[in-house]
């Protein structure tokens, strides 16, 4: 079998057409992407990435060329599982999550890259296939964007494709939030599939506050409403919100997942491939799922999350990230009627666009 | 109020006199230091430091440089908390422990070393002294260590003024970890302090198996029988092992000090003030321990923590660790009758050598 033979770690910052606001992250004018590109000693080529908001970047390229590069090289490509336990020891001391596990899923997509092209199959039929079709929201990044803005955002989703729509929340005065979903609600109609985020800025009462303010609204889900540190806080938002609770952006490890689903702490685990440890672990999550009866959703960098999603069987929406990474992509994929279809090609199948992110997005 | 006007950070790779093995870093021939130097308005200088084991130190280095640096500069240098906070959400996404709590901790480190240095006061009375000696023990990093070696290494433990040691278990045959175990107990003798770490090599059921090997030797504690993500799993070595159970040097937030206090998953936590967040950090971990009846001792890097311990008055012993970086300190503590005392200069007293670690050291 064909064996490692070259690792290349790039970092870019690319640049966001509208600065982006949500209740913790402070403004975002760009985020850092990291490329990692393994080339095997057939020739063949698999590509990653992870990304980082507004800080940590450069420490995740630092990790992927320092501390993981060498361990890869001359290792069989196709062992991935023992590649990615490597990789986790090696980091494991100041490390066990964090950017550790970002530093790793760029690697370890880059893996599966790699090996879908070998098969000759797209990765969401390596992955056991479910249905190519996955289900999309658009996840507006929008919580200073004044309501007529909003509204418009909302008008330019559904003539991109989509059919549901997740909005910021977390405002510092809660009946802001409220005339901002009601607005929405009446803009998009009955049954529209509404989601709102609140990225951790409530304390737990404030949460339960808001669950009740927002009950009118019909809303798919409330994501974040506390810190992800707060599993007990989670599991009474759940029990007593009367609200299906998303998250997992900021859920690091298979084993931060176990104990939230565990806790009853999530009715919609949400992983990020590219932070959560790569496919290896969101497929890992994605049985945990299963196994306690709850539906699956995703963040960010849907490119590559539809084949683990189009594996999954007990699947809901996916996010369709706001950064514009589709700017440097070959092929982006389609939306279309609420959906999209993962590709056919080898892979992942999304060909970056290295010249012009190089040109573009210096680092 | 002072306000801060330059932070440096310096990598350096510090060679070990001889190679340490434990269960599951691999051998250790160097380690990464990380070091931070805050200068105030007022030219008062503040030093942190934190370190990495084999891999890890350079990201370190490039997150402190790069993503919080320059959160630091122009704000009050007495408001740590608020910078401990502001540099937590700054790494927040992607972070949330990991590699982000050691660049944390070498900043907090600093803020608190130069908030003494102003007040003119050593640190462990500016937290509110309990006693300025605190009982040591040597952690021997010898699993490789053949037994007559490790006679040898007491021996020299003792002469150093040491009255407590604790040895690596973790071989793959446990009847090896029994005799190692079993000529320590008889080498030092009935009542001498012995504690063994296991590095979490084991599986709760080997670790249960290993409890009741060691059973016959009276050992002051084992330390990190499993990996610290399985919290039920410790508690369950807690419930059935008959030990007291160390651990703590992995984990890397408040949080998850007290998901692992609140499972009863612990007997001796065991925070390390450099990857645990500094000694914001560390001084909310002494104080959970006591909330719940618990004996604190702590890992790594004695020279700083020294100062928390002497405040705390439920510490028990404190690990001296084995890296050997008082090489390059202008004045490292002396073990007298198997205690250190915190020193009373003011700050943490501890004054690198920067001559020669750069000499020696270089990155
Ligand atoms: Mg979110
Ligand atoms: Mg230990």
């Amino acid at each position: 079998m064909a064996t490692i033979e070259r690792v290349q770690t790039d970092l870019f910052r690319v640049p966001l057409r509208t600065m982006l606001t949500d209740a913790m992250h402070g403004p975002m004018v760009a985020f850092d992407l990291i490329t990692v590109r393994v080339l095997d000693s057939d020739g063949l080529l698999g590509t990653g990435y992870t990304y980082t908001v507004n800080h940590g970047g450069a420490a995740v390229a630092t990790m992927i060329e320092r501390d993981l590069a060498d361990a890869l090289i001359g290792v069989e490509a196709g062992r991935i599982e023992h590649l990615w336990h490597t990789m986790w020891w090696r980091l494991h001391y100041a490390g066990r999550g964090g950017h550790a596990t970002s530093a790793i899923s760029a690697v370890d997509i880059a893996l599966w890259d790699l090996l879908g092209r070998r098969a000759g199959l797209p990765l969401w039929v390596l992955f056991g296939g479910h249905d190519p079709r996955v289900p999309v929201y658009a996840g507006g990044i929008d919580l200073e964007l004044p309501v007529d803005d909003l509204r418009r955002q909302a008008d330019a989703f559904l003539a991109e494709g989509f059919r549901a729509i997740k909005m910021k929340v977390g405002r510092a005065d809660l009946r802001e939030d409220v005339a901002r979903v009601a607005a929405m609600r009446e803009h998009l109609g009955a049954g529209f599939p509404l989601m709102v985020d609140a990225n951790m800025r409530w304390s737990v009462d404030e949460a339960l506050r808001a669950c009740r303010a927002l009950a009118p609204f019909d809303l798919g889900w409330i994501e974040e409403p506390t810190i992800p540190d707060d599993v007990r806080g989670y599991a009474r938002i759940v029990r007593e919100g009367h609200h299906p609770i998303a998250g997992g952006e900021n859920l690091h490890t298979l084993y931060e997942f176990e104990h939230a689903i565990r806790s009853e702490a999530l009715t919609l685990p949400e992983p990020d491939v590219s932070n959560i440890g790569g496919y290896t672990t969101f497929r890992k999550v994605a049985a945990l799922a299963e196994a306690n009866n709850l539906r699956l959703t995703s963040h960010g960098v849907h490119d590559l999350t539809v084949h683990a999603m189009a594996a999954t069987g007990t699947r809901t929406y996916m996010e369709a990230h706001g950064f514009g990474l589709q700017e440097y992509m070959a092929d982006p994929m389609a939306i279309i009627d609420g959906h999209v279809r993962a590709p056919d090609t080898p892979g992942h199948g999304v060909l970056l666009d290295f010249d012009r992110l190089a040109h573009a997005c210096a680092a």
